[in-house]
Order: structure tokens, then sequence, then C-alpha cells
């Protein structure tokens, strides 16, 4: 490829993206074909290729074959982690809560397991030598879609024998179970990582090309700082907005 | 290529990312070379090659020719929205105290711009027709490496003529100024994207393959839930963990 041809295939891709920048190509319309743009920029049918797979591989752009190419539609859920303290109705739990919200229906596969679990779960919960945890693995989907996974890990000591370890919807929430086995969680620590998916994400997610995941762990402490769960959410990074509300201290108090 | 071969790249991969995985290859390490693997597996040095390629696109890998491929370092900075509204030494604004918290360095290069604002930002400060903004724009680093891009936006008719609209660091502080000017925060929404950088992204953070960002989003109300500020932050992935902490309202008031 000569110096002249890598750069038009950058302009290609630039000035398509600057149309869905500016709303002139919108989510879910056909691109031009590889023969109109080798025809528009007179150019090669591999420059127009090169041009459009970049942008696929940006998650700009979708290939549905034989048809062409489409300008990706994101439709983000809004995912709140703090209305995991707020008040809700009983029969939902948390994710059911947030589904609602955003008036879309939720479906759920739970499966519990006995694990030693990662390095990172270990020290979040901080496991002794040997200890053991129980995890609640779900993959979350919204009309028929996955859009994320989710893996509640506890101390097996803690919840063995309880509802927890029921691979079924807990009704009235784990958190309400928690604080009846004396494990209620006082304040939880949200770390919020982002990184390209593992084969097996990409997998359980159906991520398309050029789709990153943020991975959101958080770790829940009792009241005497002991932590007492570790969740591990890892989220499609196109079907997902995280949201959170922050007032100003001053502003309660002084204003 | 063969049924076989496609399966063979990535069963080469899968071991690789195994053993990053459980700490046999730690970050840093070189690699086996294509020619080490294409003994080891009894392939061709294209099979080694694409096993290669697509751990350096899943930005667990990087390239340094002509040495060869090693795993990669990741260095994540803590990124804390919470700690803008807590107390901070008035020497330091708000970048330089999350740096400080880490014991690293910042420095920031600022500029500043009057702009239409893209329609995110025009959005979420509900800029009238034809009305302005201001920007204040800087790509922070740390130790001479950029870290996230910051654009700061707000109506022009808030700030002209403030130290806002200097190409300055303000020592005390931005939210001391939209204070003294009448427009200070009283609370502030948080909206996390993650996605593939642009390329402008890309230079500007000097992203390696396979590193996506993340969009951080803050819209600031006024005690009157007037919009007064939107900033902008965009995150190299590989440098960042977001985190916040939250308290359970009834273990305040109940426990």
């Amino acid at each position: 490829m000569t110096s002249s041809s890598r750069h038009l295939y950058q302009q290609i891709a630039d000035d398509i993206r600057a149309q869905i920048a500016d709303g002139t190509l919108v989510a879910g319309d056909q691109l031009p074909t590889e023969a109109e743009l080798q025809e528009r920029y007179d150019t090669s049918r591999h420059t127009a290729r090169t041009a459009i797979a970049h942008l696929v591989q940006e998650g700009l752009v979708i290939s549905r074959r034989p048809r062409g190419h489409f300008v990706r539609e994101r439709r983000p859920m809004v995912y709140r982690p703090q209305s995991e303290f707020k008040r809700k109705p009983p029969e939902l739990d948390i994710f059911m809560t947030l589904m609602a919200d955003d008036g879309r229906m939720a479906a759920q596969d739970i499966d519990v397991a006995i694990v030693e679990g990662s390095p990172d779960v270990r020290q979040r919960l901080q496991l002794a030598d040997g200890e053991l945890a129980a995890v609640r693995r779900r993959v979350r989907k919204v009309e028929g879609e996955p859009y994320n996974i989710n893996d509640s890990y506890f101390r097996l000591s803690d919840v063995q024998g309880s509802e927890i370890m029921h691979p079924a919807n807990v009704e009235r929430g784990t958190n309400q179970v928690m604080d009846e086995l004396g494990i209620g969680q006082a304040k939880c620590l949200d770390e919020i990582y982002v990184r390209m998916p593992t084969p097996d994400e990409s997998h359980r997610l159906q991520l398309l090309p050029g789709t990153p995941v943020a991975v959101h762990i958080v770790t829940g402490f009792d009241g005497d700082e002991r932590p007492v769960q570790c969740v591990v959410n890892v989220l499609a990074g196109d079907r997902h907005v995280i949201v959170y509300e922050r007032i100003r201290p001053q502003a309660e108090s002084n204003q």
C-alpha cells in the first residue's frame, strides 16, 4: 500500500466518522457500499474496505452481511449503583427495579457454586488460606439480549444453608437475607475498570467487535468494616451508562 | 487457513492468557518468540503470529519491536469523583489532590476557548439557540505520560471576564471561583460511558492498541437545579480505576 492510499482510507473513515458525529448518518442508517466509496473517492476496493473495517473495529459501524454496513445503534441501559440502597418495591430485586425504571423487562439465569475465587475476589473478601467462597452467578438479559454478568461472592461460612445458596431469584432481595444472617452491609466500595473483554466474556455477552467492557466490582462491608460480599459485574460497554448522583455536603448543611 | 490451524492459534492465545491470569507470566515479562511458539506447538510462523496479534488487540500484550512481545503493565491511577466535594488543601486543585493521594506528580496544559459545544454538551448545559460556551481544556499527565483529557464547559455569560477564562491553573480551585460568581454547584450528576477511543483521543492520550476509554461526564447544578458546568473527562482505560464509596442510609440512622 502506498503512502497516499494509506492516507486515503483514513480520509474516508474520517469523513464517515464526521457524518456520524454530526448526525448526517444516524443509528441504523446504511453506509455507502464499497463500490460506491470506490467510485466517490476514485480509489481501489481494498482501500474502501479498509476504511470500513476501521470503523467496525472502533465500534461505530456493524456489518450485516450480505446486506452491507450500518451505523451502530446504541441503547444504553441506565445502571445506577446507588439505587441498591434506595427504597424499592419488595417484590422486585435490585436488577428488576433498574429494568422497571427503564421500562424494559429482565430475565435472569442463576447458578450457585462453591469456589476458591480469583485472587481479586479472595483479597477483597479477606479470605483465609483454604477458606472457600459461595458465588451466585447470573447473566442478566433484556428482551433476550445479554447485558451484563453479575457474580456475587460471599464467605461460605457466612451463607451456608441460607437462601443465598439456592439457585433462584430471592424475591425480597439478597441484601434483606444478609441482614437476617447478621451480615448486613453498612457501606460499599465501588471500583470501575475499563478493558477489552476476554473471549469468554465476548461469548457470554454476545459482544460485537470493538466493544469494551466496564468491570464494576462492589465490596460490601458490615458495620465493623468486615467485608461480607464481593460482586463482580461485567457490563457490555455499548449497553450501559453508569450513573451516580453526588450532593455537595455544604449544600445540604449551609444552603 | 484450515479449521485445525484456526483452532490452534486460539489454543496458543488461550494458554498465554491463562498464564497471565494465574501469574505464571507477570507484567513486563517477555513472551515466547514466534519461533519458540512455532516449535513448541509444531505449527507455522503465521499461526504463532496470529495468536500474539490477538493478545495485542485484547490489550494484554504489547509489542516492543525489535525486542519482542511483553505482558502489559498496568498502573491504574485511583480516580475519585467524590473527592471533588471533600475538604482539601487550598493550594491544590482537585486533580493535584488526587495525584498527591497517589504519591505521583501531575502536570497540566490548559487552554481556554469560546465554542458552540457538541450537542451532548449543549443539551446538558441547556444552552439556548446561539448561546455560546466557554471551555477550559486540559490534558493531565503523570510523570510526562498523558492520563486523561478534561474539558470543562460553562455558559459564557456566567464566566465571562472571570478567572475561569484565564488559561492557567486556578490555585484555589474553579469550584471556589464558581461560588464567588454565584454559580456554586449544589449537586452533580456523573455519567460513565465505555467505548473505543477516536483517532484524536488515541493520539492525545498516546493509547496502545486494545485500549478503550471511559468517558466521565459531570453535569453540575446550582441550588435552583440550573446546570452551571459540564465536564467531559476522557480517561485512558488502562490507567484508571474509578472509585466511589456508598454509605447505606439505614446504617447511618438505625445502627
